[in-house]
C-alpha cells in the first residue's frame, strides 16, 4: 500500500523561497576592495532570477554545466541558487588546485559556461586549449572585465544581470536532478567528481537546522570561511539562507587581517573555516599590534581535520568562543557527524569535556554509519574495537562521476571513507587513523602514493615511502623516506617532484634509510615508519 | 542529468536506529494504574521487534492496517514503530469518536488486527458485527485480557510479546509506502482517512526538530499529552525518538490530577497538549488544595485551536512557562506552521510580543503557502488582504483515503484548508475566520451543517443555522438559530439531536428568530448571525 501524500520534490528553489518571503529584511555581508557590500534576501532573490536569464542568454539549458572559480562572495552565493534553480548543474571548482588539475575538471565535467573571480582569469588564459565546451565566461567584478588574451566571450557579471528582467520562473524538477558537482583529489591520479541531487542538497541543508548538528538559527550571524568553491562551503549557504539567516563572506583573497577586520564589520557569532584558518586568525589575534574585537563570535566550527584539543581551549579560555567540530567530505555533502557535549555529558568538568569535544561526533539524523575489519565484518560500537567507517545516507555519493575508480570506494550500497575509526557505546566516532595514504596538510589531500610512484621513477631511488608528519602551522607535512641505488641529494629529489606537482606537496624533509619495513604481505609498512620516525 | 548520490528511502526505521544506538540510556515514562514505568530506548527497541514478530505470528503482512484505539503509553508507541517498520500501517483511531463512527472507519481501513487499551473492549463489543476483517484483537495491559463476549481471539500484548524474540530485520522499503493512518471529521458525513507515508512521516520528525520549529532536542523532556489516538501525537512520537528525547507519556484516561503526578514524577521540560487540556491543568492549580511542583515545565506547547492571550500571560506569569502555538491538521501530519519569535521581535516589550505571539506562526521548511480568493487569485502578504490558506508540503496529503469528497479540498496541486487569514510582510499566519462550517469545541470538530440538516428534519423547524459561540471552557461552542412553523421546545430539539449525535455536539443555546439572514446567493450569512447574535 502506498502513502497518499504529496508528491512535492525536495528543491532548492522552496529553500530561497522560504529566505525571500519570511526573511526579506535579512543581509548578505561581503567583503570587497572598496569596504563591505550588504545585499538584503529581497535583493538577492531578484539578483538570482537575473543571473538564471542570464545564464539562459548564453544558452544554458537544464542539465548543462555552469563551473564557478571563485571565492566566497555575494555573487558566487548568487550562482549557487540560480543554477540549480533553473535545473542546470552548478560545478564548483576549488580555486587551490595546480591549473593543470582545473583544466582537467572543467574537461570533464564539461562546463559550457564559467562563473569566475577576475584574478583567476590568467588561469584561464594558460589553460586556453584546455576549456573543452566552454562558450563563455561571466567576470564576478563591479567592473567591466580586464583585458584578456582569451578568444571566449569575457562578459562583465553586473552587466549580464543589469540587462535582464527580475523574474524567472523556476520548474519544478526531479528531486533527483543533479544540482552541484564538485571533484576531490584522491589517493592517486586526477581529481573524482561528486553530483549533487536537489534532494540530497536540501536534505543536507534541512538537517544543518537540527538540534545536535550545527543548529543554523536565523537569530546568528554566519561567516562562511570554509571556501564555496569546495565541498560546498560546508553546505552552509544552503543552511542560512533555508533558515534566513545572516550571512558574512570574507570576499577575495582574504589573508589573516581581512579576516578580523569582517568579524568586526560583520559581527558574526558563528565562524566555520579551515582548522588552519582558525589557527591562523589566532596568531593575527596573539601578535598584531592592534586589539580586535571579536566579541560577536560564540562558536568556531573547525573543520578539514580534527582541531587539536590545544585550539579549542585557547579560544575557549582567551575568549569565551566554543571550538565545535564535525566529520564529513565531498562524497557526503560534507557532514555526517556533529560532536556536542549530549546531556549525559551536561555535567562533567571543562577538563574532562574536552575529551568528548575532541571526538568526531555522533550521526546526524539519517546517517547510518557502521564500523568493519578488512573482511567486512562489523565491529562493536564499545569504544575499544577499530574499523573502516563505512556510512549511508541520503546525501552520500553512490558513485565517482564517470570514473573507473568508483568501485574500490562505493561498495554493497555503502560509502567506505577510508578513515579508520571507534565508536563509543553512545555513538561518538573517534578517529584513529586513515586506511587511505592521503596526508592533509593546510586542509587540503596530498597523495603520498602519487608522490612515491614519481620517486621511485628516479633512476636513484630503489624505494620510496611518503608519511605524515605532525607540522604546527599545516597540521600535517609530507615527509619521504628513500632507499637509494645511486648518489642523489635532497635537493635533486625536490626539484623532480617540483616538476610534476603542486609545490606544496613536496616533502620539506627526505630521510635516507636502508630498507622501508614491510608488513606480512610485503606492503610498505607506514604505521612502523610513522612510529619510529616520525 | 541525474545526481549520483545514495538511494536511500526515508524511512522510520531510521529513527529508531538512531535512538537505540546513540540513546540506549533514555528513558519512555508513562503513568500507569501502579505507578510510573520506565523502559530505556535500549529495552524499547528490543520489544518494537518482538512486537513485529507479534504481528507476524497473527498473520499480518506488508501493507496490512493496524488499527489502535489506545491512550498516551509506551505500548502505543511500540506499536507507532514495530507496525510501519515491517511494512504494514498503523491507523491509530480517536478515541473520542462516537462507536458508530469507529466501526465505520474499522472496516473502512479494513484493519486486520486491533491494539487497543482493556478499557476500549466494551466498545468493540458494542461493535462485534461491524469489525469487518478484524480477525484478532491485542489487549494492552500488563495482564491477561478481561472476560468478553467477543468471539475473536483476544490475546494479552505481554504474553504475545514474551512468546516472540527480540530480534527482526525490518526490511528496506519504498519510501512512499504507507506507514500510517488516521481519519479526521468533515464538515458533513463520515469521518475522512489520511495515509502518511515513511517518507512523510521521516521529513516531519526531521523538521520538528529544527531552529524555528519545535527544535526537539534530546537535552530536554518532552510530556505527550496530545492523544496518540488522533493526529499522531502531532508527530512527536517520531521526533522525539529521532532525537533521542525523554518521554513522558500520561498514560490511560489521565485526569486533571493525574497530569500534574505526571509532571511532578517525570519532570518534563515541554509539554504538548489541547489547550482545553492547558485549561485544565491551569484550573486545577489555581483550585487545588495542595501545591504542585510544575517548575521543571519551560514550554508549553497548546493547540487544536489557537491559544488565548490570557492564557499565555497567566503561564508565564505565575510559573515562567512560554506558551508556544502552531497550525497544522490531520491532512498535514500535522505541523505546517510554528510560532517564535524572530530576531526581528527580539526586542519587544513582552506585551507586543503577545501580539506576536499570538499568530499562527511562519512556514516551516519544505511548507509552501499561499492566501487565494475565491477565485483562486494569490493575495499579497501585507497583512491586510485575507483568503483561504492553501498549502503544499512533502507532509501534506494529496487525497483522502477512498473518498468521493477528496475533489473539493485536493485542487491544482493544493490542499485547501478551509482556513481564512492573513500573512503578514514577514510570512506570519494570522487566522480570522473559517471557511468551512465546522465548531472546534475541546479540540473536537462539531458540523454545524450536520447540525442543521437534523434540525430541519424536524417537522417543527422550517430553518435552522448553527454557528460558534465563544466559551470559556471549550473555547467554542454551539449554538442553534431556529425558525419554527409549528410549536417547539428546546428541550424537543435538544433529545432530536442527541439521538443522531455524540452528546458534546448538541447545542446548549437555541434561539428562536424569525428567518436566517441570508448571503447575496442566498446561502445563510452566518457572518451576521454571529456578529448579531453571538
Amino acid at each position: 500500500m502506498r502513502g497518499q501524500m504529496m508528491d512535492v520534490p525536495l528543491q532548492i528553489k522552496s529553500l530561497l523561497w522560504r529566505a525571500e518571503r519570511l526573511y526579506g529584511h535579512k543581509e548578505i555581508i561581503t567583503r570587497t576592495e572598496s569596504g563591505f557590500r550588504h545585499r538584503t534576501y529581497a535583493e538577492f532573490g531578484g539578483r538570482v532570477r537575473r543571473l538564471a536569464n542570464a545564464l539562459r542568454t548564453l544558452g544554458i539549458q537544464p542539465g548543462d554545466r555552469v563551473g564557478t572559480l571563485a571565492w566566497n562572495n555575494d555573487r558566487h552565493l548568487e550562482a549557487y541558487f540560480a543554477v540549480p534553480c533553473m535545473g542546470a548543474v552548478l560545478h564548483t571548482i576549488n580555486l587551490r588546485l595546480p591549473a593543470e588539475q582545473i583544466g582537467y575538471i572543467i574537461q570533464h565535467a564539461d562546463d559550457e559556461v564559467l562563473l569566475v573571480g577576475p584574478d583567476m582569469l590568467p588561469v584561464l588564459e594558460g589553460l586556453r586549449d584546455q576549456l573543452g565546451r566552454v562558450r563563455a565566461i561571466l567576470v564576478l567584478s563591479d567592473d567591466d572585465p580586464p583585458e584578456t588574451t582569451l578568444t571566449l566571450p569575457v562578459v562583465g557579471y553586473e552587466a549580464a544581470l543589469a540587462a535582464e528582467k527580475e523574474e524567472y520562473d523556476f520548474p519544478d524538477l526531479d528531486e533527483n536532478t543533479a544540482a552541484g558537482m564538485c571533484y576531490t583529489s584522491g589517493t592517486t591520479g586526477h581529481p573524482k567528481g561528486v553530483v549533487y541531487s536537489h534532494r540530497s542538497h536540501t536534505l543536507h541543508a534541512l538537517t544543518l537546522g537540527t538540534t545536535g548538528s550545527i543548529g543554523v538559527d536565523e537569530r546568528e550571524r554566519y561567516m562562511l570561511v570554509t571556501p564555496m568553491s569546495h565541498v560546498n562551503s560546508w553546505g552552509m549557504p544552503y543552511g542560512c539562507v533555508l533558515y534566513g539567516a545572516t550571512i558574512v563572506l570574507p570576499g577575495d583573497h582574504p589573508v589573516g587581517v581581512d579576516y578580523l577586520e569582517t568579524i568586526e564589520h560583520g559581527r558574526p557569532t558563528f565562524f566555520s573555516g579551515a582548522v588552519t584558518v582558525g589557527m591562523l586568525i589566532r596568531e593575527t589575534l596573539q601578535h598584531s599590534d592592534r586589539s580586535w574585537d571579536v566579541s560577536s563570535l560564540k562558536t568556531l566550527w573547525l573543520g578539514g581535520q580534527a582541531p587539536p584539543v590545544s585550539e579549542m581551549r585557547w579560544w575557549k579560555e582567551n575568549h569565551g568562543i566554543d571550538v565545535v567540530q564535525a566529520w564529513g567530505m565531498t562524497e557526503a555533502s560534507p557532514l555526517l557527524t556533529f560532536c556536542g557535549l549530549a546531556s549525559q555529558y551536561g555535567d562533567l568538568p571543562a577538563e574532562d569535556a574536552y575529551e568528548v569535544l575532541g571526538r568526531q561526533g555522533q550521526p546526524l539524523p539519517l546517517v547510518d554509519i557502521a564500523l568493519v575489519d578488512d573482511e567486512g565484518v562489523e565491529q562493536p560500537w564499545d569504544g575499544a574495537h577499530s574499523g573502516e567507517v563505512r556510512v549511508r545516507s541520503p546525501w552520500v555519493a553512490s558513485t565517482y562521476y564517470d570514473d573507473a575508480r568508483s568501485a574500490e570506494t562505493f561498495r554493497d550500497g555503502w560509502f567506505y571513507s577510508g578513515d579508520i575509526g571507534r565508536m563509543t557505546a553512545d555513538g561518538y566516532l573517534i578517529l584513529v587513523d586513515r586506511s587511505k595514504d592521503l596526508i592533509k596538510s593546510g586542509g587540503e589531500w596530498i597523495s603520498s602514493v602519487d608522490l612515491e610512484n614519481h620517486l621511485m621513477a628516479h633512476p636513484a631511488v630503489k624505494e620510496a615511502a611518503v608519511v605524515a608528519a605532525p607540522d604546527p602551522k599545516w597540521l600535517e607535512r609530507p615527509v619521504a623516506f628513500v632507499v637509494t641505488q645511486a648518489a642523489v641529494t635532497t635537493a635533486e629529489l625536490a626539484a623532480h617532484l617540483r616538476a610534476k606537482f603542486p609545490s606544496f606537496w613536496v616533502p620539506d624533509r627526505f630521510e635516507f634509510i636502508d630498507a622501508v619495513p614491510k608488513t606480512g604481505v610485503g606492503k610498505f609498512d607506514k604505521k612502523l615508519l610513522r612510529r619510529d620516525y616520525v
